[in-house]
């Protein structure tokens, strides 16, 4: 097997989740199990349905009629919005004969319109739609980019510690180098600029060729939102050293914090063009977004789309043509995606229950999010920032001497030890901070904030139960552990 | 831009469908058309609903339930199966919640469980469900196995020429050597042992280590289908020299010739296996099928799985992870491959529409698949061999001298100009042979036989009219290009 195929690591799909499935398989079995447990709950995917989250009204109504589209013929089935809605998406397939077609290599036509038509509505600036494809989820998109930047063995792509795996996984099956640069914990998460240097010299003194850089915000698996400044201080990052600008911003219609709100790097790309005239003319960026996330949560729908900023017709034309090397994604995910961007408007049929449906979930959400910040800092050693946006909380753990000696013993990273006990004593499945990327010495796991109202005070209480047993058994924390805890926040600062 | 991706070429969306794109604008455009159609006839893709091919209603009925349940509430929306079949795939999903969460990332156990009985009752041989992965089309398999394949820069795969495209893009994009061996057309497009050592030796003299041999059958773009004896001599041939056979058996459904039947690999080794104890234990093959061809057609929904036959539980893990990377292929993609490899039966609801459905498809690709054979070689210098199987017509065209210097003047194939002289003057669209390699100083194109039984016609007539034209435009068939076109195939029958 290719040497990069095998090295490339999935976390979020790992050792824990690989454990989890033989803990279900036992919990399936008709015999009496001995675990402390009757059911996994599983806060290692950001997968809302999974946990119950309900699928929007509208969004299946227009799915179901374009799948099986006799049901348009009774009249009273659906609202006349839904109908309607059908009828375009029907007819903007390949000669109107449906979704069982391949579409065009980037998606169909109309649903691009209305990609394009959304950004510019979000952006106030021009968006071409001929400068859209759909894909299926964001991840296609994000691979395909990686596969047509990393050109060279010593080409590399600057991504955070921490980071959504599916980067270094890709930037590693194409042979490419990770350049990891470090959030600033401490900071809420955010992006230093002299961290982006530190690394950016760090890896050019080795011969690395930096090629681009991603940025994911609202953060996986931070949970931060930027702020315009800082987005624009990236800009200039990038604007200045020729990098490519990967913005991945699935997350944008989850934002939490009312002091904070989601701004697109295309966007303040845009007004730094406008500001300093010439100055950012050939900065290339390219933004991500995907039906998976939002309020929508439709991740087996497979929708996502890619928005290429910067580049010529030349360019495009070989995007396509990598595009079309996959055919095309699949009909009813492009579908799902034109219904995001442009949902029922007020006078619309369906838009009363699209508004409390959306509101339901976004409201609950934040809620859920609150909660679970506050609930893990009450834990001993655990520190973690508040869950401005996207689906995820990101403590720090402090652990036990012995613990990190255990699973040093093991060969294993000692916040993957703890995940592991976790799902096998708890039933809680999460993924350790070794799997994304954190500055070392450090401790970490990622849990979804997914679990319904009910579930998540059931995830709380095992959680606080597991996690003081696990510490007495490494002998607790001491105060040197803590003053190194406190240590590692003050580092975290420095290093930035 | 990586060389690799720049490189790679997927002629079935090349250049005659781009120019495709640009003419079918103008044919949008209120203008009055200068052009001698009114409408372009894509024959280019293998995409049976995009000419008018209805999907199947029980496909389409579970769909649409299994999209929005809310439909199973109303008992008399659907017949029973239909009901029974979508609550049963709605509960293997994730808790139960539905087609909105990913799946495992080789898809739900309730499918691949299917797809290991169909394959059972194909072969006569066991299957094991963990040994399917559920993928978004046959592609995404195939370049799955071909990144994991190939190793380092001196790695090649063999495939046929010509072959589908797919497979040498992919072996570019991941930085390996194509390695092609030649089909016998005279012998109807089958495989020879000698062209197989040929191409292996060149290959291995020129330093490329082959580590993998791809075979597509029912053949694309050839339509040939492999005998018994083919497959297990080609077997033997990978077996004493450790490669991994690939095989592409998207159109097994698609045999229409009476004295053909379909024959899988799989199968063929078991049986080996079985003759030879001990001789074939480490051979290592992978068969792709999907949702987008034979009866079923939906190449919108993207469905497609891959057997893993002869690979170690490690290595089963590695596919696993790369699986984890897609997160999971689309799940209505996956219930419709369930629904295509356990139909509807006898005594079912729905039984009857079902077979009936099936039946006229087939019935009418068989008729069109015999009328396009015969009429193409009705045409002056056009020799081409009978339809057996799959979807496409692949025949050889006798070009005038004048014609291959003018597209050697342009710097272009000649049948490459060919094609896009009929795009431009028929509003036909295929796609030339060099898209698909063959041998040197031969010329052919493939068109599907997807049309519809009147549309055929059409193309039938156009086709003529334009090929005619067009020999005269490049002052006609001289005695000596008719006997070079002879002497081709003698010397095709020498190559092998």
């Amino acid at each position: 097997m290719h040497v990069n195929s095998r090295e490339a690591q999935y976390a979020v799909r790992g050792s824990v989740a690989l454990k989890a499935m033989s803990i279900q398989k036992k919990l399936n079995s008709p015999e009496v199990s001995s675990l402390p447990f009757k059911s996994l709950i599983s806060c290692n995917i950001g997968n809302p349905q999974a946990l119950g989250q309900k699928p929007l009204t509208f969004v299946r109504q227009v799915a179901a009629a374009c799948t099986y589209p006799e049901l348009l013929n009774n009249s009273d089935m659906f609202p006349k919005d839904v109908v309607s809605r059908a009828r375009a998406y029907l007819k903007s397939t390949d000669r109107g004969y449906g979704v069982g077609s391949y579409t065009d290599s980037h998606g169909l036509a109309l649903v691009r319109e209305e990609v394009a038509r959304f950004i510019e509505t979000r952006d106030g600036f021009p968006c071409d739609p001929n400068h859209i494809a759909l894909t299926t989820g964001a991840s296609e998109g994000v691979r395909r980019v990686i596969q047509a930047l990393m050109a060279t063995p010593t080409d590399g792509l600057m991504i955070s510690a921490p980071q959504y795996p599916l980067y270094a996984c890709s930037i590693t099956m194409c042979g490419g180098n990770i350049v990891f640069y470090n959030l600033n914990e401490a900071n809420q998460w955010t992006i230093d600029e002299t961290e982006l240097n530190r690394s950016y010299q760090e890896a050019t003194s080795k011969g690395i060729n930096v090629r681009g850089l991603v940025v994911i915000n609202p953060g996986n698996p931070v949970g931060a939102v930027l702020t315009q400044d800082v987005i624009k201080s990236v800009i200039s990052f990038a604007n200045e050293r020729n990098l490519l600008l990967f913005a991945d911003e699935v997350y944008q219609a989850n934002v939490y914090s009312d002091s904070k709100k989601f701004h697109s790097f295309k966007k303040c790309l845009r007004e730094l063009q406008r500001d300093y005239p010439g100055q950012y003319d050939n900065q290339q960026l390219v933004s991500f977004h995907t039906i998976s996330k939002g309020l929508i949560g439709e991740c087996g729908q497979r929708g996502g789309y890619v928005e290429y900023i910067g580049f010529s017709e030349a360019m495009m034309l070989q995007f396509r043509k990598l595009a079309a090397s996959t055919l095309s994604s699949n009909t009813v995910g492009q579908i799902i995606m034109g219904i995001m961007v442009n949902p029922p408007q007020p006078g619309d049929e369906s838009y009363t229950l699209y508004a409390t449906e959306t509101e339901q979930i976004y409201e609950s959400l934040k809620r859920r999010a609150d909660k679970l910040y506050k609930k893990l800092n009450e834990l001993e050693g655990v520190s973690c920032q508040p869950i401005e946006g996207a689906m995820y909380a990101f403590p720090t753990i402090t652990l036990p001497q012995q613990a990190i000696q255990e699973a040093k013993s093991r060969g294993i990273p000692a916040d993957e030890m703890y995940c592991l006990d976790m799902v096998e004593e708890a039933g809680i499945v999460t993924v350790p901070g070794s799997g994304f990327g954190q500055i070392d010495g450090t401790y970490h796991f990622r849990t979804t904030i997914l679990p319904s109202e009910e579930e998540i005070d059931q995830v709380i209480e095992r959680l606080g139960k597991f996690h003081s047993k696990w510490l007495a058994r490494y002998g607790g924390l001491t105060r040197t552990d803590i003053s190194n805890g406190e240590f590692r926040s003050i580092r975290t600062l420095e290093a930035s």
